[in-house]
């Protein structure tokens, strides 16, 4: 049975061409970047080469990238940097767990948390932001699409925002970075986070964007690599592989968004058909290749492992909280009911999805659907 | 011309049946290893079979492993993990910078550190580690081997200092794990930091051993992975990389130690036959495949780069400060003066180090020290 692949926001497969511009580092080139003898130089060049290609995805300079471990650690690096007791930043009640629960952790050491509600529609009022900043407002962390529902936030707004209030922004784009335009420089941020795997780069590699001026206090400390803010010997495979993936997504984000859009227009539209169901987040401003569905009376786990039996990889939401039953914090933010929240169907599109790929989930899925609601004690009780 | 490579100490080449363990898990085996379907939990079991050969090495038990991006944020994760203001930590003068600058950090929040002294020999002494103890000690870090001069510290009987006196011990392995015996329940051994790419496995994976039963605040927050101690999504290939250079060096451990033992020796030999060269750090309790050397009225800076000319690849010393031009910190601790420090050589050697190596290294050295010192400015003032 061939798979059909549809959790791309999850984690996506390497890109030949990425695995084939990390492959002679790993036992060739293998030389540590820090090191002074030509070998060693030889990975300088070829990381220094990756973060130029990483930076000119968001128009950043290439001394304002810092390659890190991933996502999370980006986030951690800025969140976790900054503040002293009694400080203020403002957040969304749907960010990331990355976000969310390090700014719980946050909260332990006195520093002030704002979670911004969100719309019914899944957005950031921007007003709300404006109304939030308090004179000890230091940073303001708004991602800059949901990566359950995939709304695409109002950040440019936001920056503008932040940069007239004195206040700093980060933004945490692993679910954009290479997927949608961002400029740095015209959207005033200052801090974004991106990650490698989600862009057909290899896991285990992240950056930080952190611009020219602002500072943070490192993570990990030790080694002077990265200008002394991220220690630890370079993965020179990995960052070799992340700026592949960061020229790649580059040449070709315009072809593939238009692309996906189309096959998740047709998704949505034959999803939709079955009853009593419904997409969660707005249909505009939504990434090109996100589509997330609520079903009544079921659960999103069991659709997913039916699914799986006949070959899709699908999700209920983030795959990070896949090990808590706990309902999605983003679902919920949207204003879903708990047990509505947990009938979710996250599907999302790569740059290789086919037509007959979506024609056999609109053929499969209802069957899917219809049957579990015939064993669903909700329905059941409802009768 | 053939490059010679001894810098093991400082990264090695990925073994060939590393790379072929790991290369199913870039572009096929991709799944996210927290997703619910099939495809996920292939990835699941595959880092939970490296975790298991990760652990064996230590006779660790595999949910006491925790995987990070490597031995930097090991160290990091135990120290940043688990104090408070008035706490306590011992360490020695000569540990790594991942140990070394993130104690200056904990200095500024009111953690106080004490720092032995080592011998001339390069050892930490035992009866130092048990008068520095008092009420508020609650961790003692002292690395296993020392990275620059090799010497191998009395860590089973600092263990049992530690835990006779209620106080928690660490110990950064990144040059030892692996490479000589390990066992962490006879060395009571609380948090153990190691790393892949010292072991023939990818650079940007590590792991922090810690203790059943022992506890760390994470220092990556976010999604529940790692048992909710280091968010982030599994770098599948990295780790299953690092299970299987974990499983290959404790095949070869005993067999590797005495081929390099054996070269290291020859090469002991033939560089201090060299005048006003010695060996920094003691023979005897020194890493099989360890050379430090010094001498007297150069640089060693100059060393590297006239043997790299040769073919020849080596260091001064940590190749993690190589950007600095402070002398070894490791060095001066040892009793040398910064001149002397400066004239450092490291060659460290590698499973695949051979006997034509080292007597081609042996013919070339002491041309380059010659021609070396005949332009020493220091050399010259002293005539």
């Amino acid at each position: 049975m061939k798979r059909i692949y549809l959790d791309h926001a999850a984690t996506t497969p390497v890109a030949k061409e990425v695995l084939e511009a990390m492959a002679p580092y790993f036992s060739q080139r293998f030389g540590n970047a820090s090191s002074l003898y030509s070998f060693g130089r030889e990975a300088k060049e070829a990381i220094e080469d990756a973060r130029q290609k990483a930076a000119k995805v968001i128009n950043a300079e290439p001394r304002e990238v810092i390659f890190t471990s991933g996502g999370s650690e980006s986030d951690n690096m800025v969140l976790r940097g900054m503040f002293k007791p009694g400080d203020h930043v403002i957040t969304s009640a749907f960010e990331h767990h990355a976000v969310l629960h390090t700014c719980k952790e946050l909260e332990k050491y006195g520093i002030k948390v704002t979670y911004l509600p969100v719309t019914k529609d899944g957005f950031v009022r921007t007003e709300d932001v404006k109304k939030a900043i308090t004179k000890s407002t230091k940073l303001v962390s708004i991602m800059h699409a949901n990566n359950e529902i995939g709304t695409i936030q109002p950040i440019a707004e936001i920056g503008r925002i932040c940069r007239n209030a004195g206040v700093l922004f980060h933004t945490d784009a692993v679910q954009t970075y290479g997927k949608i335009p961002i400029d740095v420089k015209k959207m005033n941020i200052d801090f974004l986070s991106a990650s490698g795997h989600k862009l057909y780069g290899p896991k285990g590699v992240g950056m930080l964007f952190m611009r020219a001026g602002a500072s943070v206090r490192p993570l990990i400390t030790g080694g002077s690599q990265e200008h002394k803010l991220r220690a630890g010997t370079e993965n020179t495979a990995g960052l070799v592989g992340f700026g592949k993936a960061a020229e790649l997504a580059m040449r070709d984000m315009g072809k593939e968004a238009a692309q996906e859009t189309k096959l998740r227009d047709t998704l949505i539209d034959g999803v939709l058909k079955i009853e009593e169901s419904w997409l969660n987040g707005s249909r505009q401003n939504r990434l090109p290749n996100n589509a997330n569905f609520g079903f009544s009376y079921i659960e999103g786990e069991s659709i997913i492992l039916h699914l799986d039996i006949k070959g899709v990889s699908a999700s209920t939401g983030s795959a990070c909280s896949s090990e808590s039953l706990t309902p999605s914090h983003v679902l919920t933010s949207i204003g879903l009911s708990p047990v509505k929240a947990h009938g979710s169907l996250r599907l999302t599109l790569g740059k290789d999805s086919t037509k007959e790929e979506i024609s056999y989930v609109l053929e499969v899925l209802p069957e899917i659907v219809e049957n579990l609601r015939k064993i669903s004690p909700m329905r059941l009780a409802r009768k």
